[in-house]
């Protein structure tokens, strides 16, 4: 079967060919049950046999801009007719027009960007960058958090995944704030925000602030739960790095670039990062990219010292070009405005009000495009909701018309930036239909 | 300046674009001094002022295929209509036919292909396989070798560039054979092979056998000098992994997909290995793309269990019908042969009248389009020459119109796999009066 037959095929037959071949990502390779997807259009996506879904996932959170924006698009073809790459040691005006779209969004005092392939690579250089710069070793990250894949990143991340791949050194985690499952006993988000500063503080001086090069936080912790922090926090966390001389590494892979109505998320708190990590919504992921963003305090560090990091695709043209052509549409277009207020007036309180309906609903939490729906068995206890449930949930979300993005006890709304109204309420009555399905056995 | 102004902009303009706002790999960055790349078509690349360059480079050896191949544009124009990306837990025609392709290229008894962004982390993913297969943690690479710039990948490299970043656990790094700098006091290229193997074989033992997963080598180290193995090397150390349970992952990144004037450099020899590692070739990095290829034995370790491993962007359908189309036209043009071919009868030859001719040429090496010629400041003790003389051939290299691959004291010339004798011959003459020219100071 070849890939332009096949676009005729059954989806049955793209996913044998699939399953057969394809080894995938965090899945056991047996009980892989893959949706077939041909094509897609703004938040929508097709199958095969002309099957469409409204995508509530945004394909792992990575398509902000939605599937198939025509101004990036075209930016891939005119790219890739011209030239599709280059050495990373050579100049090319789609690598240079990206970072500087790039530093235009950033706060003061960022003067240069590395691009890399993705999340993991990015939080990768950007640790290395900290140690270099700070002379340090270690990095504080947080318990509910994911960073990549990578031998570092992996072990900065603070989830289940971390455990198996535990052959990287000098990474110690620490809790964050969660109001509704506190690890601080505490009574109010304030509190819960206080009590997360202190615990961060004595672990720093537990850790000996003198061993730590970075702080590496999800600005909004995001596959861990959406876990949107206190406002005082990030702030505080701030001030730590800057009474121990620690650099705070903001990582807004999933967070950044419209995902949390901002640029970057956390120009939604009063907070400025020493180094920012981005991938997937910089460019939709159209082409795999990824990057750091450098202040000039240690950018400068690299002048005369050779840099011990690199990679063959590092500024990579066409990942540069659809970069550029997705942040002029996202700027033009008001995408970034449309995920904010799409997200104040309609999904928070349409997922709000499914809270008050339904008693699974723990918790619903978010901002943007970006929101988070918990459920429990008990409302009281907030223990979390079966595993039979969430299948049972997802399962009547895709008979619906609908991809979901699910994680542990929670259900991610996640659609892409470009959402309409319409389109929100139909992922919010979806979800409404199948929760009540579920409800009824 | 916008994206498509800048391709009217002077070189200079373009440079300086690039360098105030772009963070390069592997430089000091005030020390920058960039080539501005327009366009591209095959051996040929082209400057903002319409200046020719013969690619002798491969783009850090990596465009197999030349620039701008037009089946490879075309079918990521046609990808990019349809489908730029989806999650990798869906199944999409272009990734699973992009594995079966790799899989029809590689040996009896791999089933598997896991789709990363690039080599080094392939390198990560084939470590994380080959240490979940085995239960055991360490992994034995060379000295001379280069394996990529994450966590695992930059520790499992042997260069200079490993020793700021040793924070990964578990590496162990062994001298391997390379009869021109012999580490082993042999006297023949059969010699150096039966030490190096000797060496290797104590380390292990040395090490203790039931600690190591994996022993993890280019098949031909590249960066480090494109030193070929002798002929007996690989089955010796296949036979050591057998001895001892150890799992052998080939890195084929740089060797891999016509470099060697094969599909896989391996095929130059008699070994197979249990985990194959790519990216470059098999695209020629027109989109970021790496990947495993995985034998049936250790694919079926995770049929129930869940593989700890995966990225947003693992089987991308751009990057995958791009490597679909380049595999497709190697084969239908023969891409692999006439890199073989022109190796033996052109390059090989012509490097080798040109050893005869000039005193500081201590060695050439290599096959297909993957040599090595090896300056020394004196033939007897094999001093390498100096940076200078390295500095002043390139330099004349690029007045002559040609794009050179230094390293060390070392030119690598490694063009794309399509180029014809003529360019080849005109490469050769290039680098013959570049020698000239620097030799008469």
């Amino acid at each position: 079967m070849s890939a332009t037959a096949s676009t005729h095929a059954s989806n049955a037959e793209v996913i044998a060919h699939d399953v057969d071949h394809v080894f995938h990502s965090w899945s056991a390779q047996a009980k892989l049950s893959p949706i077939a997807i041909r094509r897609g259009n703004g938040c929508t996506v097709e199958d095969f046999e002309g099957r469409e879904y409204l995508d509530l996932s945004s394909m792992l959170v990575n398509v902000n801009i939605g599937h198939q924006h025509p101004r990036v698009i075209e930016a891939i073809q005119r790219q890739a007719a011209e030239l599709a790459t280059v050495a990373p040691a050579n100049a090319n005006p789609a690598r240079a027009r990206a970072a500087e779209l790039i530093l235009s969004h950033a706060p003061e005092g960022f003067n240069k960007v590395f691009f890399t392939n993705g999340g993991a690579d990015a939080n990768e250089n950007a640790i290395r960058l900290a140690r270099l710069h700070t002379g340090r070793d270690k990095v504080l990250s947080q318990y509910r958090s994911y960073h990549g894949n990578t031998g570092a990143a992996i072990v900065a991340t603070g989830d289940w995944r971390r455990v198996p791949n535990e052959y990287a050194t000098g990474h110690v985690h620490f809790f964050g704030p969660y109001a509704y499952r506190s690890e601080f006993w505490s009574s109010d988000e304030q509190q819960e925000g206080e009590r997360a500063l202190q615990h961060l503080e004595r672990v720093i001086q537990s850790e000996g602030p003198e061993s730590i090069a970075a702080i590496l936080l999800e600005t909004i912790p995001g596959t861990a739960g959406i876990i949107v922090p206190p406002a005082a926090y990030l702030p505080g966390v701030r001030a730590l790095a800057d009474k121990y001389g620690i650099m705070l590494i903001l990582d807004e892979v999933m967070a950044g670039f419209g995902r949390a109505g901002e640029w970057f998320a956390f120009d939604a708190f009063d907070v400025k990062p020493d180094l920012i990590t981005f991938a997937k919504g910089v460019n939709s992921g159209y082409v795999p990219l990824g990057g750091v963003v450098i202040s000039e305090e240690i950018a400068a560090q690299f002048d005369e010292r050779v840099f011990p990091g690199g990679l063959t695709y590092s500024g990579h043209p066409l990942a540069c070009a659809s970069a550029v052509a997705s942040m002029e549409a996202m700027a033009d277009e008001g995408i970034i405005e449309n995920a904010h207020r799409v997200g104040a007036e309609v999904i928070g309180p349409g997922l709000r009000e499914l809270a008050e309906r339904f008693e699974v609903i723990g918790e619903v939490r978010g901002l943007g495009v970006f929101w988070a729906v918990e459920f429990v068995a008990d409302a009281q206890t907030r223990e979390p909701i079966s595993e039979e449930f969430m299948g049972q949930l997802k399962n009547a979300m895709l008979e619906r018309g609908a991809l979901p993005f699910t994680s542990a006890n929670r259900l991610h709304f996640v659609p892409p930036c470009v959402i309409t109204d319409e389109e929100a309420r139909r992922g919010l009555r979806t979800l409404a239909d199948a929760l009540a399905a579920v409800a009824a056995g």
